[in-house]
């Protein structure tokens, strides 16, 4: 079986008011904290508001005042974040957060979520959540415990699929896919329309994708492997826009199991016949945003058998 | 939080005929066993047909031809079953069989079911399966690639409880608990009649217990700590007998999740209002038995809060 942690460690940071510029320090400088994460920039977009590179492993967006990096594998991106706040800090933080999902294989990382925590505590005083019981899905976040007031179009939405299906499913796990074959599946032109798209096809297979139009963006990353596929969709896209995307998603991956996580949005989806929610929680953080997590899945239909291990 | 790994490993093992017997090796054999897996006999109880050992992580039954142990927490169960293959090496058995399930926190593991696996292909050649989805509750198995023809009265039953709730799981978690008053609690009397018992209470809390009569054999563990509380069941009573008592323990403990593992046994349970399968696989293994896996799980009938970490 061929294994790969899709599951994302996730930081967000925005500075305080009157700090330097982000986009203005040199590639040079995102490309060293992406290297201190065990990651590389593999290409970028950019437009007038935001810069968005590409990773071997996710992603990372840089604002003005703020920036965003997802790692998935076994990156290490605590030690990106370290190295941020020797530059940047905690007096010119606005705000941080860190989010770190429950791994498929979390004896395989290389480090736990509070050790995590326990390097970032050096630099910042915070606050930690668990979302979701301990034996499921669940969603960690440790964030600066300092007042801060999110614009009012400040709203993320994170939709994670697992155990993807059907016709999409297939051909990303076949040996003839192209970018332009996913591109047109995934039909990104009608869901994200005007974005600026790069993406990626990883050997043996494996997609990721980012899109940004004005200071909103989109980013995707595909680990089909079968027995452990895993997508990950995140954006700040709101309302109607939003429910477009992750609703296609939904029906184009058709995946078995799926959590959503959202920070200042209350979104309904369109669940596929079958699909029951198992778990829920809802959590206003002291940082400005209300964390809502919900863990979704198809019950099986038919008896299963089990996977034979290649041991 | 107070956190505790209940989670098992489980090795069971039987000799070919016409090996000595298993009983008949010194105690002072079994606790060097025991020992390997970083775990220490506390007592035992002991009939015509079987030897049963509490142990700090688990238990241990040995009986002429066979042996049963389980182990929790960060023991290393592995190296105990090495040590007995040095002894008896893979032409003296008849079955053998590994289990392991998926751990709360499997990153504070000593080894993964991988690791293990190989030490163990060492010794014998074997086949692995996983039941139930990676990302879900599962259960690892490996075991001796050789026919085997199970008695037709070998059928086992594991039980496995999540988030305990009610008055029983508070009781469990409370400082006046006494054994006297878990074992009412529990009905063992009732439940398991003419069963010699075996018990003992953990501090600050923990429930372990053991029970023969005949070579039938039940054991529970309880880790009811809040947000990581587990309890497991085990036993070879069959059929009613066996519903009997799994039934009186949903209703007891109220899990708000459960996994139900059985071999060559299929039991329908009287699921409490509310619970739903989520997912189930069905193996039939070489080595003669049919494992059947299932997972149950309440959904949240309200919205519920995050949990907040102590960091």
């Amino acid at each position: 079986m061929l294994f790969f942690e899709g599951s994302e460690k996730k930081i967000e940071v925005v500075l305080q008011p009157g700090q330097p510029s982000l986009r203005q320090l040199e590639r040079e400088y995102w490309q060293q904290v992406v290297a201190k994460a065990n990651a590389t920039i593999l290409s970028s977009v950019h437009n007038e508001e935001c810069d968005a590179y590409l990773l071997s492993e996710s992603s990372l967006f840089v604002w003005e005042d703020r920036f965003l990096m997802l790692t998935c594998g076994t990156t290490t991106l605590m030690d990106a974040v370290v190295s941020f706040l020797e530059q940047f800090p905690a007096d010119s933080l606005a705000m941080l957060s860190y989010q770190r999902k429950n791994e498929y294989q979390s004896h395989l990382q290389k480090s736990s979520f509070e050790q995590d925590v326990t390097a970032l505590q050096q630099q910042i005083e915070g606050v930690g959540y668990q979302l979701g019981y301990l034996d499921g899905h669940h969603n960690y976040i440790y964030h600066l415990d300092r007042p801060y007031q999110p614009r009012e179009d400040d709203a993320t939405l994170e939709l994670l699929m697992y155990h993807i299906n059907g016709d999409t499913a297939q051909y990303l796990r076949s040996d003839n896919q192209t970018l332009e074959g996913i591109r047109q599946r995934l039909n990104w032109e009608a869901l994200l329309p005007g974005f600026l798209l790069d993406d990626f096809l990883f050997e043996p297979f494996g997609y990721s994708m980012n899109a940004i139009k004005g200071d909103r963006y989109a980013t995707m990353h595909i680990t089909p492997q079968e027995n452990s596929s895993y997508v990950s969709f995140e954006t700040n896209l709101e309302g109607e826009a939003a429910a477009l995307v992750l609703n296609a998603l939904l029906k184009t991956l058709q995946p078995d199991s799926y959590d959503l996580i959202s920070f200042n949005q209350q979104l309904q989806l369109d669940h596929q016949p079958g699909i029951i929610c198992v778990d829920q929680a809802t959590q206003p953080l002291s940082c400005g945003y209300t964390m809502r997590f919900s863990h979704y899945l198809k019950p099986p239909s038919a008896e299963r058998s089990a996977d034979r291990l290649s041991l």
